[in-house]
């Protein structure tokens, strides 16, 4: 599927409400647990998603529309959540995520970028030049990877609880 | 997680939504396409869902709670949302499956289940001898499973389009 932006903001529109739908009001028993060390819980991923929508997404989209001489990203922090969020609840955290994301979709949107704007270029510090477009499929992706994510931390909690049918759910054990 | 119903219900009655919020109202371009051959995309997801609400959770349960001579299962088909999705649209089957649950989750509610009943037994014809209990865990994980692979076969229809990102984003190559 090729890139397109009515297709994109289709997702990205969508990505509060549907985190909201399904961790809205689950108490901590399903919300805190993660997968291991240095893993992520249903929390923790919404911490993510929002230090993205403050820090990754639109910041480097407005690199990349600048052409200014330095098209270098700032390093994106996989871990800033866990200061972030202290002392936050998954409520509150739903509810940043929800009001944050349709501001930067309304940025997004009023920007009406063109063709030749989807395809300027960045620099990603690891990983060279990128394109705005590329920058916005990522964006698509990623918000649907962490709700896969979400989903499957919230399963393993119940790893051993399912028996023998185990076998059959391969999301138990990815 | 030790498995407990109030739990598990928790996750049971938010599926429908989550389902919902993600995809009702979304193009066809993103809820068709499936992950390659004999793979689900998020309208046979849809599918596979309703066809379990109707022939495997609720029925089986009943089948352990019966106690009868032959409590083994009906096998389950993987593949039959291909037959009875036809001519639907996701909204449809959205809507069924918000219906469906909303019985089904009544019935289990209705049963007041104990202990006791909990722990009986049935038979997977596959799996063999598998309690209420795990039969019950497993819906729930099956739902998040579901969820997740959901997610995971949309992200994918921008695997090409992250240009060099997909390096960062295990969930489009799993």
């Amino acid at each position: 599927m090729d890139f397109q932006l009515p297709r994109a903001l289709e997702i990205l529109e969508r990505t509060p409400a549907a985190f909201r739908a399904l961790l809205g009001g689950l108490p901590e028993a399903w919300t805190a647990p993660n997968e291991g060390p240095d893993t992520f819980s249903a929390f923790d991923n919404l911490g993510h998603l929002i230090h993205g929508e403050r820090t990754d997404w639109i910041p480097r989209a407005r690199i990349i529309l600048a052409q200014g001489q330095d098209r270098t990203f700032e390093r994106y922090d996989r871990f800033a959540q866990v200061r972030e969020s202290q002392g936050k609840t998954a409520a509150q955290l739903l509810d940043e995520l929800a009001r944050l994301r349709a501001e930067n979709v309304a940025t997004l949107r009023g920007w009406q970028l063109t063709e030749r704007e989807l395809a300027l270029e960045g620099l990603h510090p690891e990983l060279g030049p990128v394109t705005l477009r590329q920058l916005l499929a990522t964006w698509v992706a990623h918000d649907l990877g962490h709700l896969a994510q979400t989903s499957r931390v919230l399963a393993k909690q119940y790893r051993d609880a399912v028996g023998p049918w185990r076998a059959y759910l391969p999301v138990l054990d990815r």
